[in-house]
C-alpha cells in the first residue's frame, strides 16, 4: 500500500479541516500524519497530510475542490523520487554532500545532471556516474551564457534545481523559468551580508556568530523565501578564511536540510515566506 | 470571546480527526490551531486544539465522549491562569527567574507560595509579596519532614508544583500526591549524570557539553518524563565550579520553558515520555 | 594574597611574551593564566594575565613600559568590583536578570543606580534598594533630555553604563562621554535588522533564526564593537510578538554574558572589533 | 620558511612560560601563536605554540629539556600531513565525509587505507583510489579477527586510526597497540547511552536532544577521553530510526571536527580528559 502526500492551500474559512477529513474518511483513507497552519493576518490556510489506503487521486481531488474555497491549490500524489539538477562553480563541499547522500539512498531524489561554469568538479561527479555539463561563461555576456545553460537544463524534466555554491548571479529572465523550483545556499545568515564575499563582510564587522541560509531563488538577489538557516560561533582569532573554512560544514548541512524538506513536499511558499511542516 | 483549550488522548482508530472536527463544526466553534500525533507503535492518539466561539463545554465533551474510543481522556477548559507553588532550597537563579517572569506577567500563573527547607531565600521572595514557608528538615527523618511539607502544600489548591532546585530527594509516598503535577529541574543532560553533583561528575568525565533537564517527577529519581532540555559548550578550562556557574543560565531557561509549556496545557504525558504541542 | 589583572596592548614586535614573562618572573610573580593574540593583519598585540604574588603595580608597570613599544597601553590592577549604572525604558527582563545576578553576588559589580525615561520600573528597582532616577523626555528635545540624563550620571563614578533595553537613540555628543564604557543590547542578530522593531523586520523577512547582540555603543547606531551574540530557532508559526517574547530570554542572556566579560576585564576593543579572552 | 608546532607538557612550576619564551627568543624564533593551560588541581602544565623562523629542532628541544621539570614531554616538528587509516563497517556517512574532505584537500592527512569487516563500502572507497581491505569476522573469534586486522594495519606506518562507525568492540589487547592513536565516533551524547543502539535507548528514554561524541579509544568501551561532542533537538515525532537518520549529520560533523583537531596537533590527553588548543 503506497503512501500519498496531500497538500492544500487556500484562503481560510470555517470548517476546512472538517471538510477535508470528512472526504478522506468517506473515501476510506487513513491520515497517517497531518499538519495545518492558518496565517490569520493574511487569512490563508495551509495543510499537508500523509495518507494511506487505496487512493483514487482524481476522485479525491475533485471532491475536495468542490467544497473548498475557489482559490484552492491541491496536490495529491504518491510519494516518489524527485528529479533534480545540481549547479556548481568550483567548490565541492555542498555538491559532495548531496552526491554522497544520494549514493547512500538518503535523498528522495534522482540526480539527473550536474551543471557548472567550470570543469573543476567534473572528476568528482564522474566518480558517481552522473552527467556533467560544463557551460563556460568565458567571452559570453550574461544573457548569452544563461541561454546556453538553459538549453542544457531544458533537456531534462526537472523538479528542483539546486544551486550548490553556483557563484554567478542569475537574471530575472532566467529565474522565471524555475520559480519556486530553484534552491540556493547563501554563505551568510541572511539578511546579514547580502552579496559578494559575506565571510569578509562578517570578518570586517567583527561578528561572533556566522551562518548560512538556504532559500528559494526569486528576482532579487539573496531575498527569496528562506527554507533553512544555521549558525556557528566564531571569535577574534578567525580570519575571514578561517570563517570560510568553518562555514563550509554549515553551508552543506543547511543546504542538504533544505533540499530534503523540498524533496519530501514539506515546504509551502507564500509571498516571501515558507511554511514548513 | 474566550479561548478554550481542548485536549484529547485515546487509543488510535480511524476517523478520529474527522469525528472531532465534525462535532466542533456542528457546535459552530472555530479551531484556531490544532495539533495531533499518533504514536503508531503503541496505537495511541493525542490531540490539542485552541478553540474560539460560544463553547458549551459540557455539551461538547459529552458529544465527543460518545463517538470516541472508551479509553478517551478529554479536557476542555477556558484558558486561565494556573496555580503554582515553587519549592526551593538555597539557590536563587531558577526561583528568581520565575518570580520576575510572573512579576512582568509573562507567566500564565498565580504563584501561591514558595516552600523551602531553609530560610535563605525568604528575603528575595518577600520582595515579591508571596508567602514563604520554611519547613526545616533538621532533626526530622524523611517521612516526618515530608509530612510537614505536605501539610503546607495541602493548604493550597495547586495545579503544578515547581521544584526550582529543591535539593532533597522525594519519596514515592510524597510523589504520588502530585503525579504529573511536579516539575523538577535536574542540572545535567539526563540520563547522563543522574544523582548528586552532576557538574562534578561531568568535570570528572571530561565532557565538552553540559546541560539541564526539566522533567515530571515520578517514583524514580531523575527518571521521570522529560519536558525540556538544553546544553552549553564547555572546555578543559572549566572547573566543576565554573560548570556550575555557567550551568545556572541553562537551568533557569530550561525550567522556565518547561513551566510555560505546562501552564499552557501543551504537554501530554504517556508512560515515560511527553508529547508537546 | 590578591589576584591582579594585567592587560597590555601595543604594536606587535618580537619577543613581547618573553619580555613580559621575564619581568613578571623577576618580580617573583606567578602567572595563573594568560592569553595573548596577535592580529597579524594590523600588527597588533593583545595580552591579558591573571597574576598572583606580592604585586608592586607601579614598579611592574614602569618596567614593562620601558621594554615595550611606545604605543603600549598597560593596566595592572587588583580584581575588584566595578561600578555600573543600568539604563532602561519600560521592559524588565534584562534589568531584572542583572538585579537578580547582583543580588545573589554572581556579578562582579556594584549597581550604583538605575536611570530611565519612564517610571514603570521603579517598583521593581525599589525592591532591591537601588536608587532609581526617572528622567522623562517629555517636552524636551534630544539635547535637552540628554543633558538632564548626563547630569544624573555625572553624580556617579562609573566604570560601565549598561543599556538594558534603553529605547532612545543616543547622540554622538552623549556617547563621547562614555566611550567603550556603554554596553547596549540590540534585539537582533546584528548586522541584520538594524534600527527600529527588529522582530517585525525579522517576521516580514521570514527568517528561521532570530538573535540578540550586545555591543559597545559608538557614534553609529547599532554599529559598535560586538561583544556577544546568540540565537534561537523560530518557524512560520511565530508572529512578531511571539518572536519578541521568545527573544527576551536571548536578550537577557546575551547582555548578562557581555556584562560579565566586561566586568572581569576580559574585553579589548580595537577599531570596530573586540578581542575577548 | 616552514611552520613548526611545539608541544610541551610537564608538572607545573614557576616561570615555565618565561623559560620557554626565553629559549625561543634566543634562538631567534617567532611565536606565531601560543596557548597554555595549567590544571591547578593536578599541578600539570600544557603548552602549544606555532613557531616560525630557522628552527634547529634538536638544539631547541635540548635546551628546553635542560630547564624544564624532569617529567617533561616535548615534541617539536614541522607541520606536515599525518598518515591515517579509516576503519568502517557498513555505514558510509562518516567515511564519505572524510573521503570528500581529503579529496578537496581540507584534511591535513594522507588516507593510507580503509579497513572493514564487510565489503559494502569498497565501491565507494574505490572511487577515491584508496586501498580497501575487507577482513571478514565470519567464523572467527574476536582474538582471531583482531589478529588479522592487526596484520593489515601493521603494513602501514600510521599516525591515527579513525573508527568511522566501526561497529565491533575492540579488545584491550588490540587497543594497546594504538594508545591515544585511535579516534572513535559514538552515536550518543556520552556518557548517556553507552553501548549498543544508543538511538533506541534515547527513544525509549524520551530525550529531547540527541548527540554524538568523538573520543580516543581506551580499554573501557565508550569511556575514553572525549575530543568533541555536538547535539541536535528531537521531539516526540521522532522514531528511533528518525533519530538515527538525523544523527548521521551530527556524527559525521563531530568526527571530522575531532579528526581535524588531532591532525593539527591541537589535542593533549591527560588521564581521561583532553586539553584542546
Amino acid at each position: 500500500m503506497s503512501c500519498y502526500i496531500l497538500k492544500i492551500d487556500c484562503s481560510d474559512s470555517k470548517g476546512l479541516i472538517y471538510k477535508i477529513s470528512d472526504i478522506l474518511y468517506k473515501n476510506d483513507l487513513n491520515i497517517e500524519k497531518n499538519d495545518e497552519y492558518v496565517d490569520a493576518e493574511i487569512g490563508k490556510f495551509f495543510y499537508r497530510a500523509l495518507i494511506s489506503g487505496e487512493v483514487n487521486a482524481q476522485k479525491v481531488e475533485k471532491e475536495l475542490r468542490e467544497c473548498m474555497p475557489k482559490d484552492v491549490n491541491i496536490s495529491l500524489a504518491k510519494k516518489t523520487k524527485k528529479n533534480i539538477i545540481i549547479m556548481v562553480t568550483k567548490e565541492s563541499h555542498c555538491l559532495g554532500d548531496l552526491l554522497l547522500k544520494n549514493y547512500s539512498e538518503e535523498l528522495n531524489a534522482n540526480i539527473l545532471a550536474v551543471v557548472s561554469n567550470y570543469d573543476e568538479l567534473k572528476p568528482l561527479v564522474d566518480k558517481f556516474d552522473i552527467p556533467y555539463h560544463c557551460v563556460s561563461h568565458e567571452n559570453l555576456n550574461r544573457a548569452e551564457h544563461e541561454e546556453k545553460v538553459l538549453a542544457v537544463l531544458k533537456q531534462y524534466d526537472v523538479d528542483y534545481i539546486i544551486l550548490a555554491k553556483y557563484m554567478r548571479i542569475l537574471s530575472s529572465d532566467f529565474v522565471k523559468h524555475y520559480e519556486q523550483k530553484m534552491i540556493n545556499i547563501h554563505h551568510s545568515f541572511l539578511p546579514a551580508f547580502i552579496g559578494a564575499n559575506p565571510y569578509k563582510q562578517a570578518f570586517i564587522r567583527g561578528v561572533k556568530i556566522i551562518g548560512a541560509t538556504a532559500h528559494f531563488v526569486n528576482d532579487n538577489l539573496d531575498e527569496g523565501p528562506i527554507i533553512s538557516q544555521d549558525v556557528i560561533n566564531v571569535d577574534h582569532e578567525f580570519s575571514w578564511k578561517d570563517m570560510q573554512k568553518a562555514g563550509k560544514n554549515v553551508e552543506k548541512n543547511v543546504l542538504s536540510n533544505a533540499v530534503e524538506l523540498a524533496l519530501e513536499d514539506r515546504v509551502f511558499v507564500h509571498g516571501n515566506k515558507t511554511i514548513i511542516f
